[in-house]
């Protein structure tokens, strides 16, 4: 008998049919003798709407108020997946998070958990009741209803997982797993059985949107086991810990992200260049940067400077660079958002030089040209032309052995 | 200054015009000087749509859950009004009834108020905050969230009026105040300006909807001053309390309920007449007896009983009726749906004999005859054929001088 946390999302518990879905799997895995705690986010659509609703009342409204409007969302489903459970005939009851006692900091709209009670939900188990919490939220300890951000859910499920010291963190979504790429763009892309934290994260951060980031960070920090499954379909998900899997290739996938675009602030006299007065004055307009290169040599009078950044930022960075160009009296700013990012994943890639030779090699012979590099422990970036994506994408994945199930992955290395 | 506790329904906050109507009626009351504490409905229509998700998801849900469901409409709209107050430059802060600590008994769905914490009201009013509170919910000594029953924000609002020993309780609702009768009924219907509590119960135990039942015993308790107004128009309401108006005449309405239903079991042999067995019967099948009449003499052998139910209940209790014919060796049973209750209301009608005396006289002199009659201390009853109905209430609505402006009324006794 194992003790599970199993998390369901928006989509999971879209309808009334849905819901009671989710309620035959909670059953199941019941039934198969485990004690299971659930966590639960708002019905798919209905924080759109509230958050819609409040936009279009007073943008500017407190932060308190906005946490008390959307917590009202997972109040909701946590009460009616409780009444689907007890129809078929099980004990539950909906748990909100000032009840369960989340503790978090006061930073309404995005706060942090400080510490669960596990006292009450410890209870219920013993007395065969099935738990189902509100995600995303908590309460601060002035009492106030705090919550955790956008995909918070995820957050609650693994720090309820980490506080209960649970065997699996389920987070039920509507994929099937991780995936080496994503399938429409990559045909040959497989689930990944295994992968460690490392490596989701970085999955995550380059588009591939079944967990949050947070959540991750977090079940790295206690070692929570998480599974990522489907609740539509029957499978194994993806298990992501500490371990790397013995069957996991070096390369775990291909990830990327077509919501880039990068700037260039050309011809800066090195006399005039000051890197903290650019990224300063972008961290004013809370633009994110993601990739920064400057090529400087000793030799150079004039330097360029390039970056990267969400294409939602695009018009308004490149204003800010037109603004700049004359204040360090630079040449130009050229700027694109047709451009999008490429990664290959996998824990050590830093260790294994021949990793990025490949990966470079592999696009040059498509002839895909590369804007910038960036580089981590687990990962190799490339701009390039967003046209050339999918097909950058296909031969990344074939050439690290990834169109091929795991006993036959080839040895790269 | 006054201290006023300011309630608004469902209709008058339905969307962010009307929040934002609401908002600038509470504005304009702070700023002349007085201090307010808001009590709020859910948005109209957001109540029967949870009720709905829950009726089709489990309609035997536990009552507990229900709760939690149902409290989640106010907890949107205390939120969004304190946003709107915000967005007009004022601070105001949403409650919930566990923060308030609004205390009930366990009774979930049909909770019972028991204390109010004034503590955290008067912090937020020192500070010149707006507290906007969730109606209709509270929390039990358990902690679980609990609700007051439909309608409950009303109790909610006299309650709190109650604990912070307000000056007035406000209630804001879709109509300018009280009426002496329907005005789509009786044209020459007013508006009551003073009204005690009494009165204004029998006003609403026969239809008219303006405040609940529960919150005038309530007022009545704990002697909270209630004025009943428009959220759409400007106007003195009706002010409803213990003390009679100087002008207040003997006669302050002519209320009617429509929803009657009438069933005679005739012919009952005495030796098996039981009335408890006829009651039970009834209130096994959980229907509510209004009227009863029996009119036995001693020298009678066999009697009629009659009896009045509203007329959701008429079938069942026809078909009830009609086994309790069999059973009693009654003649038969002669019911009809199409009868409807037309009542004086004033406080201390019973002392005025005569007052009965003109009544029957004007429904005579309208040859409206009458099946049934019951009194109270202060209303006296008539079961009349529906299609008598309008004609007789405006007959007497002349007769007893409500037509005419209080000032001018006609002395009737």
């Amino acid at each position: 008998m194992a003790l599970l946390i199993q998390k369901f999302g928006g989509s999971s518990v879209a309808n009334l049919e849905r819901l009671q879905a989710v309620a035959r799997i909670i059953i199941n895995t019941k039934e198969q003798g485990h004690q299971v705690v659930i966590v639960v986010s708002a019905m798919y659509g209905e924080t759109d709407q509230l958050l819609q609703l409040s936009q279009r009342l007073n943008p500017k409204a407190s932060k308190r108020d906005y946490d008390v409007l959307l917590a009202s969302g997972e109040q909701k489903s946590s009460a009616l997946l409780a009444m689907a459970l007890q129809g078929m005939g099980h004990d539950a009851v909906s748990l909100l998070g000032w009840q369960l006692k989340v503790l978090t900091n006061d930073s309404h709209s995005k706060a942090r958990i400080q510490q669960i009670d596990c006292d009450l939900l410890n209870q219920y188990l013993l007395a065969g009741t099935i738990p189902i919490v509100a995600g995303f939220q908590g309460v601060s300890n002035r009492g106030e209803i705090t919550t955790l951000g956008r995909g918070g859910s995820d957050t609650s499920a693994v720090a309820i997982a980490a506080a209960m010291r649970a065997d699996e963190c389920l987070i039920y979504t509507d994929v099937d797993g991780v995936y080496t790429s994503d399938p429409r763009v990559v045909p040959k892309a497989r689930r990944i059985s295994q992968l460690t934290y490392e490596a989701m994260l970085e999955m995550a951060s380059l588009g591939a949107k079944v967990l949050q980031i947070r959540a991750v960070e977090f079940a790295s920090k206690y070692a929570v086991p998480i599974r990522v499954l489907s609740s539509y379909s029957k499978g194994e998900g993806t298990l992501i810990t500490e371990e790397q899997s013995v069957e996991q290739p070096l390369v775990s996938g291909v990830a990327f992200d077509r919501h880039q675009a990068r700037i260039t602030i050309t011809g800066i006299p090195v006399r005039y260049l000051s890197v903290s007065t650019i990224l300063q004055a972008l961290s004013d307009a809370n633009i994110h940067v993601d990739m920064i290169i400057q090529n400087a040599s000793q030799v150079d009078t004039v330097i360029d400077f390039s970056f990267t950044v969400q294409s939602d930022d695009y018009l308004e960075a490149k204003a800010i660079a037109n603004h700049l160009q004359q204040k360090l009296s630079a040449s130009a700013v050229i700027a694109s958002d047709k451009v999008a990012k490429l990664s290959l994943i996998g824990v050590g890639l830093r260790n294994h030089a021949n990793v990025g030779a490949m990966m470079f090699s592999a696009l040059e012979s498509e002839n895909i040209p590369v804007f910038m590099i960036s580089t981590s422990e687990i990962k190799i970036s490339a701009l390039i032309d967003e046209a050339c994506l999918e097909q950058g994408a296909r031969v990344l994945h074939s050439k690290f052995g990834l169109d091929l199930e795991p006993n036959q992955a080839i040895n790269i290395i």
